[in-house]
């Protein structure tokens, strides 16, 4: 099987049935892939806004609204409490437990958000010939908690979480062209060099995901990164909280290429 | 007194004193110019929703949370119930009166959206040389309900609003591009030439705003509206809705570049 090749609904269909139970990456090739985070309804309007407000790190791609466990616009027949190979639970900002459906957690009082992550600006570096360590070296992307405040709304807020891919100056000014392409995709870097201007004291320590190798001649280059969503919610300690566990990403219809704006 | 040069604070000063109750189009140039729609807290996740499902016709460019009067990210020392000159209300759907401030009607239970609107990307198209019809005629722009529906969010649904430029087709390539480079407020055009395939009867009969010519050689170009989130707003029969009288906006701090993606 060559999963790069399933349909999006073939590759949720694989992950429903639990014959999938890995990552999604490199799976039904060119589509969108999303984060969840399944909230509170008495929280729905301040995390929307949150998200609202801090578009580069929370790109909301669907909202699920309380009653349905459907992505309407992004993946119609699609069910989200089923169609995620492994989900997290978290109980009053605590981590609980691993499952790979969340039947009777999701009820009618939940509402879910899909928020856009990196795989879909990383298809258009690899086009641009613009490679991807994390990619060459196996392992994922190294994530690091920076010094930026992302801009409150409710309760919600804390620091902007990015992601870190090395490349030289030359590809760096190509991906700031190729990612300002996708505003609703995390869009451009937020940070180009030096690290510790934006708080971070040692690449080879990310906070979350791997180090990566930083070759001579190359700069760390910053985007902002769908994990700051679930980071901040966290903070809040939601009674309930479900999102998708890292790499385990719902697969939907919606192609890469609809997201670009030129 | 040259009312481009005011800066934002100035101008909104004279209009909060009732020195100015005019519509405030070229005053402050240079500076994002807002729509306003206020509604009950319990209404403000759909409506959110609602525009985040439909961003080229209603770009937010700010959330005033219940219980604030202040656009704490677009205008800090602002006073969104005396900073606008005209306002309209609508009860239960229905327009009721007219005011120049609202102090008493915006209570805690409110919760106020700033929609960008169509004079950030003009001042671009004028910059790139392409007349602005209604501008020329010293009308306001026509608008026009078409047969394009939004994306449903909740209780709110209904068509889309657009408004209507006319320009060559060599201006209109160029409009696509210049427009483009501002996602969030209206974006690229929706529609170019013939009117019947949105489901436009008559150019000459506006839904809203003035007919302008269109002169030989010219073609229409669509953009969505920030009509649209109070034509459907209304629909919904809010308890009390508050809103701008139409070209009588929030003047912000922020700058029309800074929403320029490229």
């Amino acid at each position: 099987m060559n999963i790069s090749e399933l349909t999006p609904a073939q590759a949720r269909a694989l992950i429903r049935n639990e014959e999938w139970t890995k990552p999604t990456s490199g799976m039904a090739n060119g589509y969108i892939q999303t984060n969840l985070a399944v909230l509170p309804k008495e929280l729905a309007f301040e995390f929307l806004l949150f998200c609202q407000r801090n578009p580069k790190a929370c790109p909301i791609i669907d909202v699920i609204e309380e009653g349905s466990a459907v992505a309407a616009l992004a993946a119609p027949d699609s069910n989200v409490k089923t169609d995620i190979p492994k989900y997290r639970i978290y109980r009053d900002g605590e981590f609980t437990e691993e499952r790979t459906e969340v039947k009777d957690l999701w009820t009618d009082e939940m509402v879910g958000f899909l928020i856009g992550c990196s795989f879909t600006f990383e298809e258009a570096l690899l086009k641009n010939g613009i490679p991807i360590r994390h990619i060459e070296e196996g392992c994922n992307v190294p994530m690091y908690k920076t010094s930026i405040a992302c801009t409150k709304a409710g309760r919600f807020e804390g620091p902007t979480v990015v992601s870190m891919r090395p490349m030289t100056e030359q590809q760096a000014i190509r991906a700031v062209q190729v990612t300002s392409r996708f505003p609703s995709v995390h869009g451009a870097p937020i940070h180009i060099g030096d690290p510790s201007k934006i708080g971070i004291q040692d690449l080879n320590q990310p906070d979350f995901g791997d180090a990566v190798s930083v070759n001579e001649g190359e700069v760390p280059v910053f985007w902002a990164c769908g994990v700051t969503p679930q980071a901040v919610a966290m903070q809040v300690k939601p009674s309930l909280m479900i999102t998708h566990a890292p790499g385990h990403m719902l697969i939907t219809d919606m192609k890469n290429d609809e997201f670009s704006i030129l």
